[in-house]
């Protein structure tokens, strides 16, 4: 068994601090690294995709909504073609970097806003797996777990990775609680790192309902921000070893 | 005797339009375009890239400053280091498109501000040579002719191309005279198709003090706005034919 | 009888230009001018401000959507709080222009996607009212005819302004035909005087589905871009003046 | 003998949080509030506003230039007509926030490279004591002591302030030391302390090259953000009142 760990990376933006990416980096093994449209600037971007090349955590294109003001995370209304554009502009962005840095881009997961809308909106799923196959087919799609993301993933003959989140309760539907609601986080750390380890153990999760639903899980996300961030990590992470569960990179397809 | 014309395209954004890109291709053998930080944005570099490739042109990354009101002709103090990523991240981002198109990025020439900041100043020249050279080292370097720019991309192994100016008059070290002066544009269109063909073929200029002097030349610019654009265009592909002068992109470096 | 004839300006950005304002100036009795977010910058807020004050043309603020690259039509899901500072904040900022040459403001008519996100959303249509009535309790409101924005307004003891649109077809429940309908647009001039003049004088409008419906006009938008905008503009105000309509602005309410 | 403290405020961005407004506000009598260009977005302004309100602090406009990533810290080449423009549209926009609180703005201090280049270049420096005349004559101009800012306010009749910075040290011509030189900064405050006194009291202060130069000071500011800026300030204000200097806000010009 074996289990991949991804963390929202380069959120930061010219003089302003987002998170703890160098503390973070050695807990995960796949970093999103934003590029400069919900947030993250060129320079953010560079130092980033160093730090994740010089201790071999997979990189990954987190392309956003342009929205700094809104962090990404406000619904916009693109259209597909749109959304396509600026989806492959954002990976073309960060490609540049890993070039540079000597390394390959590993995935691609949109981040906040396009993600939430990419679980559901088949049109625009399909548009985001387009602009990925067309910068590079090799790359993973990564998407909520069962989302239409995954599927519009697949349906493009993309390799998917179904995440799950260690910190966020889930609904009937297999959908993340909405985070207004009381419950939508888990605030306890063993909760949250017993929750991880049943998903990808017994791909199984209890819902706020209380019944159990199937869950696929290739990667999880843990949060990067916040106090208590590198302790969740470092608890997640270590519970996960003492089951036996590999913390380890998904392996990119080989390119058609 | 042979020449390469290239023209700044893509320059229109979101509702805006800038330019007849689609009436200009037929009359260069190389394209700038805007990669959405002076102008531009996704879809228009999406439409530009596949226009140009369909034709034929040479596909060039045309980087500014992060300066849309001024249309990236104000000069901005970035130091060298935020120069690099800002240019290797606009590198970046039109690579996917021409990549998603089935093209191949042909050159890099810096936009407005950044040209005329880059013509004399050594350390920003060679943060931009060096962003070329990590995005792509068979990429060719545009700059004005004689300049730093050159002289650093020189310097970095990089093949560049001496840039001149259909319309613009030279001052006596060679350098374009200021647009604020009367006498900075040729506003006569044979005159400017003579003045090119003169430097192609003698690789001379009169100055606007009448002296002639020395220059090089691999790439005249010709401007696709303005109302005589295209006819603008005609007369100097004509005169230049005229004179067995042939047309043609500049050949790529070997890749190193 | 009498009526107010509006037209969007100040739409132009930096180097990019969009409309015909001064052409447009001597035909409108109202001008809503753009605010920087979805359109216009400080130079061109202040020409236009100018523009009008010269003329005698009432000034308006038309506060959008921060999205240059969507023009401001696309939705975003702004939080009531949201919508409510970034109105305040475009209001101040066009007031200062208007101060700065001896002018007021008078109206205040949102853009595009805020536009109709407000016509049905009563609670941004009472953030949107909030912010006028904190900026100055003097101001008009112009919303669509009937709209939940309308409601706002008047349930805050703002003077509102039922708007009609020249060009536009309209549907059984009062609301325009969404654009993406083939039918949406009344591309014959002479209809659309027609159905301006109807509406004025009898208060009613023939819908797409051939039946009558009631409609409030006091003010009524005429487009200031397109080719035929000037003259579009020229037959309406033509059509109303045959008709003894008088075309004034809307006059501001007392200050409370 | 009295003295005005202000502090630059309302710096946060969206997500992004820089400063200690809350905790800095009982220790200062002016506040610079930042307004959506280099800092600041709209709901942060509001907030800012109703912080400096209800403790009855002076609220200022802090216009800073478009370039968020820079912080505003990076000059650009704008002429005075876009100058004039950008400041007006920020001092609006922050006193619509004023206004809708019930407060009114004090004083206007240009931020970071505006203010720099402000200080030396007359043209500068006019266009922005203009756009203040024009918004509000009333108004006070806050600037480098001694700068051309200060004299382009007192020609156009505006009131001004001469500003020193408590943890800054000066060079011979009363500029202040360039932050990339060793001994730009004070950092231990009781010698800061004591340079601020000395100056409010002897109008002298001493350069880095030991010699006594004249400076007039009205206000003095102190930074907000770094982890010793709550101490800093106590102890800045400790010393004031032991030295028996008053402090308080600048008295408003009346309006002409």
């Amino acid at each position: 068994m074996k289990i991949d760990l991804n963390c929202d990376m380069g959120e930061s933006f010219g003089a302003y601090k987002i998170g703890h990416d160098e503390e973070m980096m050695p807990f995960i093994t796949s970093a999103n690294i934003a590029c400069g449209f919900h947030a993250g600037d060129p320079d953010v971007m560079k130092r980033t995709v160093h730090l994740a090349a010089i201790q071999g955590v997979a990189i990954g294109v987190h392309p956003g909504f342009s929205d700094l003001i809104g962090f990404g995370r406000r619904n916009m209304a693109l259209s597909p073609e749109e959304i396509y554009s600026m989806v492959l502009y954002q990976i073309g962005a960060l490609t540049a970097f890993a070039k540079a840095e000597g390394a390959a881009i590993h995935h691609v997961k949109p981040h906040g806003a396009l993600y939430n809308m990419a679980a559901t909106r088949a049109d625009l799923a399909e548009a985001i797996a387009s602009s990925v196959v067309d910068a590079d087919p090799s790359l993973i799609l990564y998407g909520l777990a069962g989302s239409e993301l995954i599927k519009a993933g697949q349906k493009k003959g993309l390799k998917t990775a179904n995440e799950v989140f260690a910190d966020r309760t889930y609904v009937q539907d297999g959908t993340l609680t909405p985070r207004r609601l009381p419950n939508a986080l888990l605030t306890n750390t063993e909760e949250a790192a017993a929750q991880v380890v049943r998903m990808v153990k017994e791909k199984k999760v209890r819902t706020i309902d209380g019944s159990d639903i199937d869950i696929d899980v290739e990667t999880v996300c843990i949060h990067g921000d916040g106090a208590h961030a590198l302790s969740f990590a470092q608890i997640i992470r270590t519970r996960l070893l003492e089951e036996g569960i590999r913390i380890t990179p998904i392996a990119k397809a080989e390119t058609v």
